[in-house]
């Protein structure tokens, strides 16, 4: 492996903020900027094209990758909410604990660190909002190393307060040249001396081009259920789409879902209507237990959308994962490092190929289709 | 007409901020800049200056007109808050909603597009905080187009969310040269597909110079009834004004106005004492059914100020509005375009005239002074 | 007297920000900067060494100081959260009322002007949250005055709104050449016409070098009791430190000083165990008639740390200070100046002196140290 750069973008003791580079290398470039105007002032934005695959990360809000493209491939959705949002404009407590939809409209998102899913009361009686702060705290320390094997972009985030827990994400978004893939390897720490609790969750989500009438979510599950009554209408088509329709009430589901014997691998596939676009999850379920697909077929000019979730348990109030013993905790000093690759796949072929490799997974266990809720996923 | 220039100040897509002018013409003259330091860091500016009359355009605040000036007519007021302040700053949640307060000093600021008025709750648990979100969002895309009939200054704001309401405002901030008057033409539409509830209200402030003992506030009306008890100890003189009064609490009154039949236009005026200078608001009872007087005549340093505020309805916490049936609901693409004038007049002459004219407006039926509150205009 | 520097760094009407300066003059020096990226974006720093004691003033965070250093002594601590944090990061509601903490790592930092201590719901139901607005409220006027006796830093910040308190502070921060001193003289002026209630506390905080085991806070004192039962467990040593404890949940203690008689002064201490290095704190009773000692000897990484706290009342949450008749009042225009000097001490001897100095005033009165919290300073 040979580098070509290495470079400080931000570093913590910055009086210059995010470094502005314009690099090309072959079929290559990486470039930053920082974003002026509106709700969308002072965002840094650093795009990555990998000569197949682009994607655009924004280091100002939680290292989040906004968009991305790949052939004729969308990645991410289209938003009621238009621009990035800067943090400094969310309040997470507005309209009961959801401030954070404020400045929801990216690909990939973040939902922790220190808890995630749905706002409430903690039995301490804090204010949980919904999925926690990571999102709208912004990078630190930001570099990029490019040698002519990978592009590698890494951040470092602090969610932390002085007598309260204080976890620190270190990220590092690796994509291969030519490749449709990206890797996310995040290491969280407890950097403070005592236990604090922990949540992870990625919320990938897809609109148009992916998503359409006919497209289907695809993983090898031992169990699926859907979180409340509403998601339970939808249970014989939990995994197919429909058109954008006005009014439509978001249905989620939560999988258990089975990984390869030994290897401890597992993956989930979004594919279009005529399965020949997909875009495909790889990850551990050492790493992320839980998955949850939100399906929002709602009015187009109200959000399109589908989420594929893998997290480190489901998004219900904390409370409730803390009762059903899925909620971690990391002991003072303690690191935990997970990773996730993401690959666009662009023919017929490769989607089939990954459809039969789900379906290898799902022989090993007969999945169950729940079609109530279960406590066990959603509380009582 | 001839264009002399068109510009765009800021793009939704930029990179640099708002694009600093300074543009002189004969007596017009058009110039931006940033405020910098304390509470006003990073507030965007425009002023304008039509060789008569002047104003401050904020496009970090809504499009709010900060303050103005027309021959010695100030047009504004001292508020305790001294400064614009940048909306990063403004928690709606402070104090039990009222955090908008934080914030408050300008000549015209617009209440809503979402909810307006008192804080509470609404029917299904929202946080409902005082005036709505909009004076607290900047605008992503700001242009001007100065001709040789007038000088234009519009602005895009989006104050939308996920799962939530998507309404945007279009502004045309309009003046002639060498006219005391100044025109704004609003858009709102409902960018998204669901149907979405809407307010709007025009806080219009005056302090010292127009607001003196002896000033009185002239619109013809159907009826005028106090808000509350408070304001109804004052009613005997609702429409006069006295001097600064330490400890004075607020008095508002709601009015039915009337206006020329046929041509749907009414009009509102402050005048001094001396009935030499005076301000106009003309417009439409469609586009502002409910006007609502605020008197404020406390001390000079907690806010002399009075409040003209023509509104979509009145400023009661949301769900009175919408039990009384004047809540706004705009359909999915929806849009709804209102126009409002406010002119300065510097005559006794000019003064007259526009009494003389509310007078004719009033002559169309007896204006009713209700003694109590109405349980129409304020609720239960 | 011979001004060497008068300099304005900061204008009201600023469009510039933060003027940089880069100042040396035989062993002084003034520098000053803008912090960026993550959540110290925008923080503004002045960094003033006098040619023996340094300290960064935080314009951005109301003035406060980041941290100090005199010879071998650091002055200040390690918080978990560990830049500077920009006042538009701080939701003063999060996790119920101690959003606060999430900047809180300064040396010195203010606490109030309108409300100070514990979070909690005052009479008129209005929601305080812990340690009020000052620490982040950015100063709009700050200016630099070096004679050949004294480098002077000023600042301005308002803390204000409409219908609500409009608090002014106007500080001076000192330090003359070569002294291991700095003065801190502030003045709360009541800008507004009400009156407004007003509280102040000066958080002075130390972790290593200064705090180790057998580290002592020594005072000259009436009356000592715990704030809690928590704190009365430790009321055996209630003015000796130990070694950092993962776990160990604060203790705070009230005091009621004793003054020497005739001159108004007091002073408290706190000097390493080895009694050779000390932090000494000058003020006057009628500028801060109670005082607090905050210990929180918790691990390392999560804020090993002690408060020296002078206060014009105790940390309490505000209804019980107002019940206690320790809560102050500014009339309309009023204006209340105090001073309150920091020294280093840097050997044995003058320890030793400060310590005997604290004997003698001790002497005047016998010291009662209440094994039990006291209605009187807690509340009930």
């Amino acid at each position: 492996m040979k580098t070509l750069h290495k470079l400080t973008l931000l570093s913590p003791d910055s009086t210059e903020g995010l470094k502005k580079i314009d690099l090309k290398q072959g079929d290559w470039s990486v470039k930053s900027y920082t974003l002026r105007g509106g709700l969308q002032e002072g965002v840094d934005v650093v795009e990555i094209n990998n000569g197949r695959l682009s994607f655009a990360v924004l280091p100002t809000r939680g290292m989040g990758i906004w968009k991305g493209e790949c052939g004729d491939v969308s990645l991410g959705w289209n938003s009621p909410v238009k621009t990035p949002v800067h943090p400094s404009f969310i309040n997470y407590q507005d309209r009961g604990g959801i401030g954070w939809l404020k400045g929801f409209n990216e690909w990939i998102v973040r939902c922790g660190l220190n808890n995630m899913g749905a706002p409430g009361t903690d039995r301490d009686g804090t204010a949980l909002t919904l999925h926690g702060k990571i999102a709208n705290i912004p990078a630190h320390s930001v570099s990029l190393e490019i040698s002519d094997e990978a592009i590698i972009l890494r951040g470092e985030i602090d969610e932390t307060m002085m007598l309260g827990p204080a976890l620190r994400l270190n990220t590092e978004i690796r994509t291969e040249p030519g490749s449709g893939k990206l890797t996310i390897s995040d290491t969280v720490t407890n950097i403070g001396a005592a236990p604090a609790e922990h949540e992870l969750l990625y919320h990938i989500n897809y609109g148009e081009s992916l998503l359409e009438k006919g497209s289907k979510a695809l993983a090898p599950f031992k169990h699926v259920a859907p979180r409340d009554l509403r998601a339970a209408e939808g249970i014989d088509s939990f995994n197919v789409y429909e058109d954008p329709e006005t009014g439509y009430a978001e249905q989620v589901y939560f999988y258990q879902l089975v990984e390869k014997s030994g290897s401890g691998g597992t993956m989930v596939m979004l594919k279009n209507a005529s399965g020949d676009r997909a875009s495909v999850l790889r990850y551990s379920l050492s790493d992320f237990p839980c998955f949850t697909l939100w399906k929002n077929t709602a009015g187009k000019a109200d959000g399109y959308v589908t989420g594929l979730e893998p997290g480190t348990n489901y998004p219900n109030c904390r409370p409730v994962e803390r009762e059903q013993g899925r909620l971690l905790s990391l002991a003072g000093g303690e690191s935990r490092r997970t990773a996730l690759s993401i690959e666009v796949l662009e023919s017929k072929e490769a989607v089939e190929d990954a459809e039969n490799e789900i379906n290898r997974l799902q022989e090993q266990v007969e999945g169950k289709v729940h079609r109530q809720p279960l406590a066990l996923f959603s509380g009582n």
